[in-house]
Parts: structure tokens; sequence; C-alpha cells
């Protein structure tokens, strides 16, 4: 027999696919703070759209998610033709990828930050320019990414993983001098005080891509989109797989936006919980990152209050075998003496501060 | 403002999307027969599986939808490794393009078969080989696609629009002979007398792409799957993205595809349905593509027995106007005189039988 590998594409020949954080199979048994889910369930009038678009299963979704698009614009003021509707939000970045760069065409992405951009590129065949930061503080680096000479970039904001939110002055200075496309990811922005959206009507070459998955507890159902100037999202269109979106996404995303109160409600329980934990944090000396974010991304510090790999990955290893599960990314020097742990409900902090107490104890006993 | 068109990456600039048959956004007012859903509900297992899920919708799903390919390995006899999942088979058809075919590799398809190849293939930025038919027979031109020198074939079995199915041999001499990869488009196969299974042994260069679509009344849920070599699903994992396939379309699918009595039923109906309907055109003297499909393909004649584009057009506007949708092909000329009618219910049968016979009668008067 033939082996297929011979018949591979070239872009995928070296191509190395997105590794997401543990998706325990029992997640009951374990308090799962590594992947930043909302704590809390969807809001409860989703089961109720869901279950009567269930009777109109054998039926073709409409392509486009229309009445999504429609919600979504009304619920920010815009007009439909600016909004597209992807599989979860890594469809939407795909999309914007597979549209804005090429073999010619570089993409550009801060270094570290979610690191699908890259594998997306990998797959197109483009180039990847990766802007570092000075330091641990991930301050934006505004004139690097401006003269970086990509065809596109990708600037998360509120940024990952360090949950640090940047300025729109600097936001407002790239979208002025960078001679591309700019993907302003904003998963996380609904935990923020500010986002890009004002600044739509003034650049058609900035795209918004946000998602369901946190906000609105539906990581499960694969729902994301994109704001942007018409054209942006015509373009995006015809890239985009003929029904990306099934029936029950799109029903059960309408009846979430729909239910602003409950919105409302669990964001404001996981930013109380936010600045609860930051309260811990900076308790115990530990230097963590204005969070923008539902998660907060900490140094944990020895009984000699020093922080370094070692540290981080001993409380990492601690947790894990505690049956907390949060996030630890090793493999870049300015993130690698950091956790980067979800906000949950107020019980499942105390858990987790009690935990990181018992480590404490044992550490001082070494 | 600049334009964002001069940032589009080179592939996309000459880009025709798919279009897909018209989705009426009220369908209970229409008899809908154009895009070949089931005309049956899921089964009833469907919305309890979904309901149940619905409680975990705020986690992330299970990335490799684990579960479901355990079990579509189990229903075929395969073992895990030789599934992938897919957000449809649309998705599936995406990541054999995206991994066998580039700006080098062409990609090959029948003309006309799915239109979708051929967007795919465009958006990838790879040629396209378009492999022609003798005759409004839709023979399989055997030689032409063993020669055409694609790096990835598109084989279309049963076909569509025409619902031919093709000879296992013929098929065999191909996956023999071919050198690259074949994918088996089997989105219509659960209506056919043979399958290409019993292959997957023997050619390491096959693909089968299969839907839910269709013969499990789930066009609305977006769940197709490809079998294969381990080697192969492992490439194609590798292109797809992370979290494709949703929570309740995963929980949906396996609750679909454990009701094999259920399976049977309704395909058992729609065959029965598609002699009867094939007995009529028959009678009429239509001639009718012989079909192993949930569709039938059929050339109207008129008073004078004659059949051509305007017949067939003119049939179809007929239809429409009385709301009865069907799919007309009028680009190419081995299918302008055709229609491609769904195969519904008893009832619905019936009432496009008598609106035909209407039509016919109002011919005779002309």
């Amino acid at each position: 027999m033939n082996s297929p590998e011979k018949y591979l594409a070239s872009n995928l020949q070296s191509h190395h696919p997105y590794k997401p954080g543990i998706q325990p199979k029992f997640s009951a048994q374990v308090l799962k703070l590594n992947t930043n889910e909302n704590p809390y369930p969807p809001s409860e009038s989703v089961s109720g759209a869901i279950l009567e678009e269930v009777q109109n299963l054998r039926l073709y979704p409409n392509p486009a998610s229309e009445d999504l698009r429609r919600c979504i614009a009304d619920l920010y003021g815009f007009s439909e033709q600016q909004v597209i509707i992807g599989n979860g939000s890594d469809d939407i970045l795909n999309l914007c990828m597979r549209s804005f760069s090429d073999q010619k065409l570089k993409a550009g992405m801060l270094d570290p930050s979610y690191s699908l951009y890259e594998v997306l590129s990998s797959i197109q065949g483009s180039e990847i320019e990766r802007i570092v930061f000075k330091s641990d503080d991930f301050e934006l680096p505004v004139a690097p990414i401006i003269e970086c000479g990509a065809n596109i970039f990708f600037l998360t904001n509120p940024h990952a993983p360090s949950g640090r939110e940047y300025a729109r002055e600097d936001i407002e200075t790239i979208l002025e001098n960078f001679n591309g496309i700019v993907v302003i990811d904003e998963a996380y922005v609904d935990f923020a005080r500010q986002n890009s959206l004002a600044l739509l009507g003034k650049f058609e070459n900035l795209i918004i891509s946000r998602t369901l998955s946190k906000s609105y507890s539906l990581a499960g159902l694969r729902v994301g989109y994109a704001l942007s100037s018409a054209g942006i999202i015509s373009i995006l269109d015809q890239a985009r797989e003929v029904y990306n979106v099934d029936r029950l996404a799109q029903a059960g995303a309408i009846a979430a936006i729909k239910d602003q109160e409950y919105f409302t409600f669990t964001k404001s329980e996981i930013l109380k919980q936010r600045d609860l934990l930051l309260a811990n944090f900076n308790e115990w000396g530990w230097k963590t990152i204005p969070s923008g974010a539902n998660f907060l991304f900490t140094q944990p510090l020895n009984r000699d209050f020093q922080s370094d790999p070692k540290v981080a990955r001993d409380l990492y290893e601690f947790l894990s075998k505690n049956e907390i599960l949060v996030r630890y990314f090793p493999l870049n020097s300015l993130t690698s003496s950091y956790l980067r742990i979800s906000i949950g409900k107020p019980t499942e902090m105390s858990i987790l501060v009690e935990r990181v107490k018992q480590w404490q104890v044992q550490e001082k006993q070494k």
C-alpha cells in the first residue's frame, strides 16, 4: 500500500496542531479552572429555545444565521451587514486567516497570545510574525506591531494569557498606522472595562472577534461572531462554510443574548470573585496582572518569596493532584513562572484558596 | 478609508461562493423537495439526549468527539482511529481539500457533481480538474479519472444530482490505478444498494465521507464523518478546528445512530415512495436516472413528448408558484432538461403527482 503522507499538501507537512486545555471526561469530580469556562449554567431560556428547535432538525439551518445576526446587530446598534456568525470564534479567526493571509501575505500575533493563530496560519501556509513583549508586564508593543509587515494582525484584547487590557488610544494608534487588517480578538471583553466597538465606524480595516463561550456560558455550543465593516463581512462570508452554525446553536445563542439580565448577573458575580481572589494573591505578595478577563494570571511565591518556573510548576502539580485544574504555560519565559486560573463560583474559589494555603504550609515545611 | 479588498488573499480574489438550495423561512407553507432532507423527524431519542446535554453547555465539548467516533466505529466494525467527525460532511470535504490539495497539487471532481468541491478548491487555491460525462446517462468515466493528474479526487457515489450508483468494480479500478487520494462522497449511500466500506481494508488512499443530514434526519444539526485508514484520519485531524462539533450535535448524533430501528423504518418508507414516484414518471414516459439516493432525477416531457431546458424550467416554475420547491440545474447541458426531486412522505408525493398532472393538463391546452 502507498503511504498517504506522500500525497500531503505542502502546508501540512510540518504542521503542529493546537493543543487545547484538558477537558476531563467526568468534570463533576474536578474543579475545572483551566479553560476559562463560565461557572454558571447558561440562561434558563436557552433550553426552552433549543427544545423547540429540535422539532426542525430534519431541515437545514438558515445558512447565514440571519436571525442571530440581527439579534447581535440590534444588541450593539449595528447593521446586520456588519455581523457574521462562526462555529465558535475559532471559525471566525480561521475565516480571517484564510481571507487575508497567504504564502505571500504574512499574519502577525503577539507572542505569547492565543496559540491558535499560529496553527491557523500554518494550515494556510502563511508566515506568522511574532511580536514579543519587553517584559512580563505584557505592555502592548505598539510600534513593533505597526512595523511588522504583516497583512493581518491578531491582537488579543484583553490579552491572553495575561488578562491585561490595552488602552483604546494604543489600539487607535495601531489601527491608524498599520497597513493591513487588524483583528481585535475580544473573547474576554465582556469582563473588561472597555471594548473597541466605538472604533468600528472609524476604521474600515478593523475586525472585532467575539465568542459566547465565556460570558454567555455557551462554550459547549460553539458560537462566535465578528463585527466589522460590511465590506469585510462580505469577504469573510465568501470563505465561510455554507451551513457553519447548526439550528440549535443559532436558537440557543439568540435566547442567551436576549436574556441580558442573566448575562449581567453572572458577569457581576464573576467580577466580584475576581476581585476577592486578587485580594488573596495581593495579600500573599503574588504579582498578578491586572485582569480584564474571567481569569487571573498570577506568579506564585515559594516560602522564600521567590517566583520561578519550578514554583509555578510545583503549585500546578499540587493542585492537579488535588483535582483542581489550572493552566500552566511552561514554554515561554514570560509565562513559565505564572499560573492562569479561571474565576469560579464563591465555593469554588474558597476551595482553591484553601488548597493553595495547604500548599504554602507544605512549602514552608520543606 | 482604505478599502479592505486591497488586503485580500490571492486565492479569494476571484472566488465564487457556494449557492445552497432555497431554505424558505416558513417551510410549513411550502412542500420542500429541493434539498434532499428527510421528510421524517429524527428519532425520538434525539430530543432526550439533547435536553440532557443542555445541562453541560457551559463546558467545552470533547474536542475529538470521542464518544461519537466510538459509536460510528462500533456500528461498522472499524477502530476509532479510522473515524473523524465533522461539522457536517462539508467540514470533512474541506479537511480533505486542505490536507491533500494546494497550489501545486490539483483536486478533481465529476462535472456535474457537488459544486462545493469547486468552491473549497478555490478557497484553497488549488486547481480543480473537471471530469465530464459522455452523456446524460452519467456513466462513470473511469479512465479519465485515473488519468486526470489530480492529487485528490472527489467521487460522489451515489452521484448527485443524477442519483446514479456506480459499480464497486469500477470504484476498485479507480482506487487501484489512481495515484492520489480518492474521497468517495457517500452522502446518499444509505439509500443505495452498495457502499464502499469493504474497500477500506484494501486501499489506504480511500476516504469515505458521510453525513447524518439525510438518512438520520439531522440536516439541522450538522454532523458528518469520514472513515479511512488511521494514517489519513490523523492527517485530517491536524487540519480540523479544535472544537468543531458542539455538545448537542455530538449527543444528538449518538442517540440517532443508536436507534437503528427507526433509521431502518424511515429509510424503507423513503425507498417505497421512491419506487412509487418512479412508477409515475415511467408511466408518463419521463426518462429518470436509476436512483440510489433519496431523490429522483427526471426529465419532464411536454405535450409533444419532448424534453428540453424550457420544459424543465416551465415545470420548475409551475411547481414553485404552487409552493412546491424542487431543484433545477440550468447551467449544465447534461442537467438542464432535468429536475431533481427529493422523496417525501406519501401525502407529499400525492400532492406532487397531482400538481404535475395539473401542469400536464395545462400543457396540453397550450
